[in-house]
């Protein structure tokens, strides 16, 4: 676990969660690893690459539904991440900001959303190609969900 | 936990999950219940009320860079649904579908997501206004992140 920079606020009330447990539902293939991540999904996409969903064999009949072209959201747990910070220090702003005021791994749960597109689809092999994402290989899979204008555009945009 | 309907298929393996656990960081407050929940953030958003976002007191200051007017992703943990099910029959759709090209609260990981606006913002008091949403009174607390053009669009829709 990464140390504190200077301003950074830890709770200790977010050590040993108790809540309800996750199942892990796959893993996310990218070319990333710690050293060269893209720090956001612009970023991803600009570098480019292969990216694929490796769900786990039994879960393919879940994926019946989805088309090639659609957008769909991803969440991803992100395993390295500290989950204790209340105010952080990331190296691109100036001081600390709250956590929920940023995209940062460290939260108290750390889970990441993305929205991608589906660029290949193989329900009998349990597997999705999709456009890029900004997580490292081989991340854990928690949930895919279509992407709907109705819940996931902030009220007032157009679709 | 509800009945199976015809066609709906449930995964054995989804039984007993056993990955990282979660820290509920509080409750959403709604006007609604099991009965008269609505279906969707449209509807929510039509019918109105109160809608308040309770954090733990200790995680106020996580609060801190948020804004009256933003767009925020809540994710929330839908503590009555089943997490069987690899396809299923919602009353909406004729036959069944992946349960992944659905929004049901019914999926390996019962996360619920949704895309809110900020109204009113006390992080002293630990807690956030929002706009509407179609969750459960009392519906625990998983996440608060900014929405992100970058991040929550879909490549090619303009921001």
């Amino acid at each position: 676990m990464a140390g504190l920079r200077p301003g950074e606020v830890v709770a200790e009330g977010l050590k040993d969660p108790d809540g309800p447990r996750l199942r892990v539902i796959g893993r996310i293939r990218t070319p990333w690893g710690p050293d060269d991540c893209p720090r956001n999904m612009g970023t991803a996409r600009q570098r480019g690459g292969r990216f694929v969903v490796e769900l786990d064999p039994d879960l393919g009949p879940a994926l019946e539904g989805l088309a090639v072209g659609q957008p769909v959201i991803l969440l991803y747990w992100m395993d390295r991440a500290r989950r204790d910070l209340l105010r952080q220090s990331p190296r691109h702003i100036e001081g600390t900001r709250g956590t929920f005021a940023l995209r940062s791994p460290n939260r108290p749960n750390s889970i990441g959303v993305a929205t991608v597109v589906i660029t290949a689809l193989d329900p009998g092999d349990a597997t999705l190609g999709i456009d890029a994402i900004d997580c490292y290989d081989d991340t854990p899979l928690i949930d895919i969900k279509p992407w709907t204008e109705r819940a996931d555009l902030p009220p007032g945009r157009d679709g």
